[in-house]
């Protein structure tokens, strides 16, 4: 039998198969990019990159060996133009704007094997105070709506290199489903004087069943309609819209529970691709253009982890209708992933 | 340099790099599905499936050799549950519906090598009739809201059969990224009195960048603001709401377009996966329950089909966040499918 589950953020149902439960074992995991020759994100080849951004040394001098993280421009970058102008225009009933947008890499270890899970807590707060900064950054450029954070890591997940990275993109446009989610959490509020995901968190903490991990500051856990088997949600308990100001006190929290997650995931399969976005507010140094639609943002909004395994093929039907089927119930994916001997 | 365009069905942004211009030859094709030793879907199998619902016979008996067209019931059907009721609950602030529907699938052909492009004009008109008596078979079942034709092809398409299939799923529900095309066509007509895809069909054949073939009756374009590299999408030049009512007369020309899509995506890509989506409008049988919401449907929507070819590893970066790069601008991709030699 099968369940029709609604997505409370993004107002989309899924198909959730909870006949079928697929198990970790029954999951053939893609296998990772193949080793290239060499890599320009290793320590001791930072002459072959563009010149740093930042990076976190340890006295050492900017594109020299000595660094913990190190922050770049993307050689091919997805947007360009540090300085350009925002045009918008029309072609008939179509609407465009020029790419304008900055596309940063962060590379998050100096060595080229050690994955995630295996940087250790000290390095991972280091990496999140990157990943605030970097964004605290951007959010400077008011031509900018949206900063995305995402890592891509292994082949199904659109890595092109196996040295562990985070990217960065900066864009003039909020992208399409944070719109939608940002548009429900202002609803929520509207209606009900209280935050969307402070309910969903109220809600996962007293049920349960859902829940991966959790510490004093963060939960991770299942969504309920969760499109992709094993899919996770990392939330900040007390609400906090931005992740550009988080707490520096949260910072170590946030390196445990992320890793966690990933640890969790690795142990039931393996070194499987996934994807890891940050879902943050739209950036309020533009406010004042929208300020009448944005003025509750700081109580609408919430920020989130979202991790997606990459276990699978995807089917374009999904990219085509939005309608998923997951063959895993969140419940048993938390199950699992509880259990994992970490 | 990059380019946001809008897209004005689905209200989203997508990233169009206009200098990458990725050409055919850029691409690496997924390999095709290993062959399996045995096929329940060639002719002279029909013991090894489930009894058959409907099939274009040349005067032979049901589930024996001697057909065109043959309709099954999915063994591994996503929903099941001919005859029980919707039930529809809330668990705190998630809302289920159980997972009532139908999955069928049509088998194309009897031969298991024949490609959807070499099975010739009059037997895609045949299977075209068949997805059109199916569809309207299943909209009399009052219970559901929509149902979704749709073809996997290839390895990375979701496919898990070589044999050239359908499948049509009937749902209690709207999928997704219907329902944000329903409401934005809506709109437009509400604004306007005019159907948003006869105002599109109109820009494109005026401005023919983008257009790939068409006929008296049908044109298939590369959308404006196509996700995906050589993404189509072929419409009704004349307005018409509902596949499930298209005249006789069209079966022809509609196998001709669909043959020129694909054909010229084979000419291009070889044998490439792809997924072919049909958008057609919700049933209208159930018109009286939603009667004030949908009382202007037949206006509002137009039927179109998609396709999109799957050339490529897919980023959970875009499940996430919505947001698609795409490294081929539409009016290139239309330019090589045009210029492609059938």
């Amino acid at each position: 039998m099968a369940e029709f589950r609604h997505d409370p953020i993004h107002r989309r149902w899924v198909i959730v198969t909870v006949d079928r439960k697929r198990a970790p074992k029954d999951f053939e995991i893609p296998q990772r990019v193949p080793d290239e020759g060499f890599c320009p994100f290793c320590e001791g080849h930072e002459s072959k990159t563009p010149p740093e951004i930042y990076a976190v040394r340890i006295g050492s001098k900017p594109d020299r060996p000595g660094w913990k993280v190190r922050v770049l421009p993307n050689k091919y970058p997805a947007l360009t133009g540090r300085t350009e102008e925002i045009e918008r225009g029309a072609q008939g009933n179509y609407d465009w704007i020029n790419g304008v947008g900055s596309h940063e890499i962060i590379v998050d270890h100096p060595q080229h094997h050690v994955l995630f899970q295996q940087m250790g807590l000290e390095h991972l707060a280091i990496l999140i105070e990157t990943y605030r900064r970097r964004l605290a950054a951007l959010k400077e450029d008011v031509r900018f709506r949206y900063v995305i954070i995402f890592k891509n890591h292994g082949a199904t997940s659109g890595a092109s290199l196996n040295h562990q990275h985070t990217q960065l993109i900066a864009m003039p446009v909020i992208p399409p489903i944070a719109a939608m989610a940002l548009a429900t959490a202002r609803q929520h509020f509207h209606n009900k004087e209280r935050c969307l995901f402070c309910d969903l968190i109220d809600q996962e903490l007293a049920d349960g069943s859902r829940v991966v991990a959790q510490n004093d500051d963060f939960v991770c856990f299942a969504p309920y309609a969760s499109r992709f088997p094993f899919e996770m949600n990392i939330m900040p308990k007390k609400h906090h819209h931005d992740f550009a100001t988080m707490d520096d006190r949260l910072l170590r929290p946030a390196a445990e529970i992320i890793c966690q997650a990933i640890g969790r995931l690795a142990v039931l399969f393996g070194d499987p691709p996934f994807n890891l976005n940050i879902h943050t507010s739209p950036n309020t140094n533009q406010l004042p253009r929208r300020a009448g639609y944005w003025s509750t943002l700081s109580h609408d909004w919430h920020w989130q982890i979202e991790i997606i395994p990459c276990l699978g093929a995807t089917q374009g039907f999904e990219w085509g209708t939005g309608l998923f089927i997951n063959p895993t119930p969140p419940e048993e994916a938390a199950r699992f992933l509880r259990e994992a001997p970490l």
